[in-house]
């Protein structure tokens, strides 16, 4: 009773029939279906139908999700204002929260069970809108809402980069988004968790998930892999910088380790093989191959304490081949988890909801006389 | 380690110096001082000095932190603003958010540990000035930034109301801050600290406590419990009231009951006082004629089974009395409270840090094979 949790390692929050994961084996299912199938077979419309409804929608089931995705992107014009009120080089997932908040102003999504389904949806639309947008505004670019069209993944691309993405490039987004989708009760999903468990709205939940998704230790990983990179410059830098830097300058190797997995990230072999079909520029393939020595220098030294690749590893390289500049790749991991915490608080809400109310244990001064100003000293 | 901890309730997130309760014996103790002490004798920010740094300040000590937030009250223009905006009919406390996630775009406030408490210090000030500024824009007001004095209280229901609240005022708003300044790790807390343990910005975790925060089950009660004095009208009909709502319709009655204070909560006992002393109007008085007689009948009803007044049950006479609507009553908490959420993540990141990461315990179904959309009926 009196022993701390520390970092709440171990204590179970919440049950769940979102996501499964094997840390020994390297396994990663949604609601029992393999990361590597979804991936390969599915929209990501799929897959929110799939998190929110339980099962892989049928195609008229298929049809009238993107039919509520497409009609649901616009945003309150006031809110797109907001958004250009605040400075270009504002960070975008603070200009995120902004956005959220401000629709938590316009939206009284509380809670009722009927509608719950209906409003996540609504959100997932209007963070398509969010994320777009954060990215217009801070390039200078004027804000467009997306446009409806078959897929969510091109809706998104279409409206950031003014252009039709290719086929590749929906296919490689459309990935992203199902990879990030949803792992279980990491600390964002456990803020948006205490946030419903108040009983507040759902745009607030999101909010609370942002803020903590923010953090350079959850987040900010794929940015800082990919800083690593860019510092590294060359392939054949590679084994000299490890050395500086990792083995002698005892710094973390950011896109390795996990609190679960103890092997590969089935979702960094994704990722991998993603970014070698869709990485085109000389910029693009020089990272990826300074990647992929970084990998073997990185499992060669920390294999042993079984320390791996993460799914934060390669993505970078994904999003950079897509056209985003490094400071956006924590708010296209926001864009596809949205998803995970909507589908996380309405299992909680509406099948285990309790009061979110943990210990703090006292370990101050009992009790102290109190001395009026005048005497202290 | 398979059992699920509903609500976390008994799991202990963290140690804490800050705020002792002794739920048995109605006790409230911040830092070793008893709570009636403090409000008797102490200005808010001798309370925001002892929560930070840990002691009572001398006078010289207490200067400074007054210079400091007297300094500090601006905010950037397009803050302002940005709540400008948002719709006057929109929640207080998510016009909060937007401001707070807003600030979070100004403000690159990381951790570090030479200046976690002078940041403390300015969000503390802008605190004032968020709170002041949305009353003043949902009333319609222009904005006005609160202006130097020898007293947070004072500052603050000036720049509310644009004129010179009585002594009494100030000694009865004085006293609300205090008394909602820490409650050890209730939701808001845990958010706060949840998005801490990423490392995310400070402003960030105020955000997320907000998000929170703005929940029925826990910020929003002293409204809820203001609410029922409105809807009894008059003293007369707190018999029949009780009877047809409480023990017939057996709705819960709101600013009754606690997890942690099974006898009446300390803070409860001074809210009265204070609101003895400040209700003036006819209103006033009749919403605490009601109060007190139905705080009789819920001892009388509930006191056996050890459900007491909590702190919102008369807080919201005080803050009507002082003059705000119902529809304040959480921000002016959450002005407070913003205190005790700085103290608990500056003890968090310093002293304690580490990734808050719990689990989820999968209960779906353990693998599936994959169905093509073509097949699926
Ligand atoms: C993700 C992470 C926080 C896992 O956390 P955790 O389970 O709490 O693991 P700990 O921080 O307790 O580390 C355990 C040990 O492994 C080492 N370790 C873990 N990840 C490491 C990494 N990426 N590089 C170097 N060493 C690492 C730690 O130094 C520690 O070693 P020690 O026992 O000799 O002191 C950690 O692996 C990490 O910081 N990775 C880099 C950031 C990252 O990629 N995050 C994205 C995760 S999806
Ligand atoms: C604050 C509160 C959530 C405490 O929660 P908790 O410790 O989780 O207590 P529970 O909700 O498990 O309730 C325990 C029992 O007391 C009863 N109870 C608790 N507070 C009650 C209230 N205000 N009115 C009527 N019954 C109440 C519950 O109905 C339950 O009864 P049961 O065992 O016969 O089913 C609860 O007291 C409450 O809802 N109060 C009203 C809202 C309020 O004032 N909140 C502000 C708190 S500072």
């Amino acid at each position: 009773m009196s022993e701390i949790s520390r970092g709440l390692e171990n204590v179970f929050i919440k049950a769940t029939s979102l996501t499964y994961i094997d840390g020994e084996e390297g396994i990663l299912r949604y609601r029992g279906y393999n990361i590597e199938d979804l991936v390969s077979n599915c929209d990501y419309e799929e897959i929110i139908y799939l998190m929110l409804y339980g099962e892989l929608p049928t195609q008229s089931q298929l049809k009238k999700v993107k039919e509520k995705i497409n009609e649901s992107y616009e945003l309150p014009p006031q809110v797109i204002k907001i958004l250009e009120e605040l400075p270009h080089e504002a960070d975008a997932i603070a200009m995120m929260e902004t956005g959220f908040s401000a629709l938590a102003s316009y939206y009284d999504y509380s809670w009722k069970k009927e509608e719950n389904k209906e409003r996540a949806l609504e959100i997932i639309a209007k963070s398509n809108s969010i994320v777009a947008n954060v990215y217009r505004i801070k390039e200078g670019l004027r804000p467009k809402v997306p446009e409806p069209s078959d897929s969510y993944a091109k809706s998104f691309l279409t409206a950031a980069f003014s252009r039709e993405p290719s086929e590749k490039e929906v296919k490689a987004m459309n990935a992203a988004l199902i990879l990030y989708t949803d792992h279980e009760v990491p600390a964002s999903t456990t803020a948006a968790l205490v946030t419903s468990s108040t009983l507040s709205d759902m745009y607030s939940c999101i909010v609370a998930a942002l803020a903590a998704l923010k953090g350079p230790l959850h987040g900010g990983a794929a940015e800082a892999a990919f800083k690593q990179f860019m510092e590294i410059k060359d392939p054949s830098n590679v084994d000299k910088w490890f050395n500086e830097n990792i083995i002698q300058g005892n710094k973390r190797l950011m896109g390795f380790g996990h609190r679960v997995y103890k092997t590969y990230d089935p979702r960094a072999r994704i990722f991998k093989k993603y970014a070698e079909e869709i990485a085109k520029t000389d910029d693009a393939r020089r990272y990826l191959e300074i990647a992929k020595k970084l990998e073997e220098k990185g499992i060669e030294h920390f294999g042993g304490k079984r320390i791996y690749p993460n799914t934060d590893f390669y993505s970078g390289i994904v999003f950079y081949s897509l056209g985003f500049p490094v400071y956006m790749f924590t708010s296209l991991f926001a864009l596809s988890r949205v998803l995970g915490w909507l589908a996380h608080i309405i299992e909680y809400v509406e099948e285990q909801h309790r009061l979110i109310r943990p210990r703090a244990l006292y370990v101050g001064p009992i009790k102290r006389d109190f001395i009026p100003l005048e005497n202290r000293q």
